[in-house]
C-alpha cells in the first residue's frame, strides 16, 4: 500500500537542487510548491486504490460465495448417485432388506458429508435440555426419566453447540404432576 | 470516501486570513506550511482508511464463505429427513414398492435442491457429443445412433452449460469401423 511516511516529499526537496526557480519565486517557495503538488499526487492515488481495492473486494466477495456454493454442492453429489444406484438395484433385485440397506448407507455417507462440512449430527438424547441447541416440541414424564433432561430426539439437529446449523426438536422429560 | 478534489486546501488558505503569521515567515509561506500539514493529514487518513478496508474485506470474506457454506449445508436437511422417515417406514412397512416409491421421492427432492441452488440435472440423451460440457467414458456403434452424439448417460451431469458443476459421464455414438 501507499506509505504516507514514504520518502516522497523528501524526493521534492532534492529536486528543487536541480531544478531552475522562475525569478519571482525563492527556493522556499517553489520547494513547497512541489511538496505540496507531491502530496496531492500521493493522496491521490491512495484514494484511487481505496476506490479500487473497495470495487475488486465486492467482486471477491460474489465469487468467493460462488465457489463456496458449488464446493457444496458438489459434496452431495456422490449422495445422489447413491441414491440412483440403490433405486436401479432396487428394480432388478427387490428384496426389501437390500433396497433398506442400501438407503441406510446412503443416509450414513449423507450425515458424512454433512461432518465434512463442519456439522456433525449431534447425539442429544438423555442430555441437559439447552434452548440455545435444543428446540423443545413436547415434554413427558415417567418413572426412569430425569427432568430437564432430552427424554427423545423427534429430529436430530447438526452442528457442534457453538455452530449450530439446525437445533434437535426434541421431548423434554419433566417432573410428574 | 475520501475525495482528493474536497475542499480542504481551500480551508487552509482561508485560515491564514486569521492566523497570525510568525515574524519571519510571509503569509504565503505559512498559507503553504498550513496546506502541506493538511495535505499530509488527508492523505494520512486516507491510507488508514485503505489498510482497515483491506482487514474488514478479509474478514467479509471469510464470514461471507461461512454463511454460504452453511445456507447450502442446511438445504440438505430435509433431504436427510425423508431419507430417515423412508427407512422408518420401511421398518414398519417392508413392502419393496414403498420404500423405492420414497427413495425415488427423496431423489427427485435431491435433484430439487441441486436446480434450487443453480446446478439443474442435466438432459445429455441425444445430445451432440461436446468435450466442454461431456466426459466420454466409452463409444458404441450401431443402427439407429446418429455418430458424434450422446448414446447413453452413465452418469448424470448437473449445471449449465456455462456453469458445470459436474460433466456428464457419457457414452459416444461413433461411426460403425
Amino acid at each position: 500500500m501507499s506509505d504516507p511516511e514514504a520518502p516522497r516529499t523528501q524526493t521534492a526537496s532534492n529536486r528543487t537542487g536541480s531544478d531552475e526557480a522562475p525569478a519571482n519565486e525563492t527556493p522556499e517557495r517553489v520547494d513547497q510548491a512541489l511538496q505540496i503538488a507531491e502530496l496531492e499526487d500521493a493522496w491521490r492515488r491512495t484514494a484511487a486504490e481505496l476506490e479500487n481495492f473497495r470495487k475488486r473486494c465486492a467482486r471477491d466477495m460474489v465469487r468467493g460465495r460462488e465457489q463456496e456454493r458449488a464446493a457444496v454442492a458438489t459434496s452431495w453429489l456422490p449422495v445422489l448417485d447413491n441414491l440412483e444406484r440403490a433405486l436401479e438395484h432396487a428394480s432388478s433385485d427387490p428384496d426389501p432388506d437390500t433396497v433398506v440397506e442400501g438407503v441406510r448407507a446412503v443416509l450414513a455417507q449423507a450425515v458424512g458429508v454433512l461432518a465434512d462440512l463442519g456439522y456433525p449430527r449431534r447425539d442429544d438424547d438423555g442430555r441437559a435440555f439447552d434452548p440455545a441447541v435444543h428446540e423443545a416440541v413436547g415434554t413427558v414424564s415417567g418413572e426412569g426419566l430425569v427432568p430437564g433432561t432430552v427424554a427423545q430426539v423427534v429430529r436430530p439437529g447438526y452442528g457442534p453447540d457453538d455452530k449450530i446449523l439446525r437445533p434437535a426438536a426434541v421431548v423434554v422429560a419433566t417432573r410428574a404432576s
